[in-house]
C-alpha cells in the first residue's frame, strides 16, 4: 500500500483505488475575479460541490496536503481558455499564474474505502479503471456569472447492496454523499452507460444495478457552460491525494 | 404561538424563543466587493459561520422565507460604516444598496426547540431574555482582508443534562452544532460572565454550568477588526425568522 506522498509522487494514471484510506480531492483554479462565483456556485450546489479547501491567490498549497505542491502533485491536469480544454498536462508549472485560487473539492474516492469494508464491491477497481462519469441533463442552480450541468459518477452496485451503499455514503456529505439517484440511467438523461463522458465504461456483473452519485467534475461542465477566460482543474479521476484520513469526512 | 410571518410582522426586541420550531438566521449584507471575502471567512470557520443561503447582489428576498423582506423583516438590525455601528434602526430601506450581498447564516436560536424536547431548561427564555454572547481570544482563520475573534453564545445548563445538551446539538452542524466549550469561562478568554459583550445576562440556578456555542455574531466582530467601509447585520438576538422547520438541520 502506498502513503499518499508516494502516490503524489509516482502515479501517473486514475487515482482510483490508490492511497487506501486517505481523502482524494478536486482541483479547480481560477483567476481571483472569478473566484467568488466558482465558490458560491459551490455554497449553492453543495452536492457536487463540497469545499474542503480554498487557498490564498497564487498559493500552490493546501492545509489538506501540506507537503504537496498543487502545481505538481495531481498525475495529469486539464487546463482552460474560454470554456475549452487547451491542454492535458502532468504539470502546471509553466501555466500557473499567481492570481490563481484553488478549490479542493471533495471526492467520491473518499468513501470506497469505508464502501470495501462493508462489503459493497467497486467494479471499477477489480477491473482497474477510471471510475464512469456522466454529465446529466438536471440543471445546477447557478452563481453569478457560473452555471452548468450536474455530473455524476456511476458505479455498479449489486441489488441487495444498493441500501448499505446508501447508509455507507451518507454519512460523509463532505466527498458527495448519498447517492443522487438509483437505477434507470434515462431518469438523469443519460443514454448509455457504456459511452461515460469522463473516465473509463465499466462492466456490470449480472445482478448489478447503476447507483449515482454527484461528482466534483461538475464544475468543469460549469466552465464549459460559462467560459471564464482561463482555468486549471484536474483531468477526471486524476485527484489530489491528500494526508487526510477519509474518516475524518465520516459522521 | 406565533408564525414565522407573524413574527417578522410583528416582533420588535429579540427573538429568541419565538416561532417555535422555525430555523432562525444570522444576517450579514456587505457590498459585492466584499462578497468574496465574507463568503471565504464563512468557508474557514464553518462553526461560527455556516451558510445557508447568500443573494444575488441588491436581492432582498431569501430562498429561506420566500414572502420575507430582508430590509424590514427583522426586529433590529446594525448599521456599519469603517467598522463601527452607526445605526441601530428597525428597518434598513434607507440604507440599503444595490450592490448588497446577503449572507443568511445559521443561529444556535434553531436549536432550542430540541434541546427543550429533550429536557434541557433555557435559562434565558424562562427569563424573558435574549441570550448572553461574548467575545473570545480565540481567533478566526483569515479570510482576504477579514479576520477577527471567535464570538460564543453561553447557555448556563444543569451538570447532568451537558452531555445531552452535547449530543442533541452535535446533529445540528448547519446551526453551530456541538459547543466549542464547556465550563471555565477564562479558557475563552471571558473575564465575567455577568457583562457579556451582546444580548443579556442571564441568571445560573445552582448546579448549572455554562455551555459555549460558537455564534454568527462572529461576522460583526469580523466588521469591527477589519473595517470593510460599509455592511448591514442584524442586531445580535434579533434574528431572522426563516419559514424553514428546524428538523431540516437536523442530520
Amino acid at each position: 500500500m502506498s502513503t499518499p506522498a508516494q502516490v503524489r509522487a509516482t502515479a501517473t494514471g486514475s487515482t482510483a483505488g490508490l492511497a487506501d484510506g486517505y481523502a482524494q480531492a478536486n482541483l479547480v483554479a481560477v483567476p481571483r475575479d472569478w473566484a467568488y462565483d466558482v465558490l458560491l456556485f459551490a455554497q449553492r450546489n453543495p452536492k457536487p460541490c463540497p469545499v474542503l479547501d480554498v487557498t490564498d491567490p497564487g498559493d500552490h498549497r493546501t492545509v489538506l496536503a501540506p507537503d504537496a505542491d498543487l502545481r505538481t502533485d495531481l498525475p495529469r491536469y486539464r487546463v482552460w481558455r474560454d470554456g475549452e480544454p487547451v491542454a492535458e498536462p502532468t504539470d502546471v508549472l509553466r501555466w500557473w499564474r499567481d492570481d490563481l485560487v484553488s478549490f479542493l473539492i471533495g471526492c467520491s474516492f473518499t468513501f470506497e474505502t469505508a464502501l470495501r469494508r462493508a462489503g459493497v464491491p467497486l467494479r471499477h477497481v477489480e477491473q482497474g479503471r477510471n471510475v464512469a462519469m456522466f454529465t446529466t441533463d438536471r440543471r445546477c442552480r447557478d452563481a453569478g456569472r457560473l452555471g452548468g450541468p450536474l455530473v455524476v459518477s456511476m458505479r455498479q452496485v449489486p441489488a441487495g447492496l444498493v441500501g448499505l451503499a446508501r447508509e455507507v455514503t451518507a454519512r460523509m456529505p463532505a466527498v458527495h454523499g448519498a447517492p443522487v439517484h438509483v437505477g434507470d440511467p434515462a431518469a438523469l438523461g443519460i443514454g448509455d452507460l457504456d459511452s461515460p463522458d469522463f473516465g473509463d465504461p465499466v462492466v456490470a456483473e449480472p445482478g448489478d444495478v447503476p447507483v449515482f452519485w454527484a461528482c466534483g467534475v461538475t464544475p468543469q461542465a460549469a466552465l464549459v457552460a460559462s467560459r471564464p477566460p482561463f482555468a486549471i482543474t484536474h483531468a477526471p479521476g486524476h485527484m489530489l491525494v491528500t494526508d487526510v484520513p477519509d474518516h475524518a469526512y465520516a459522521l
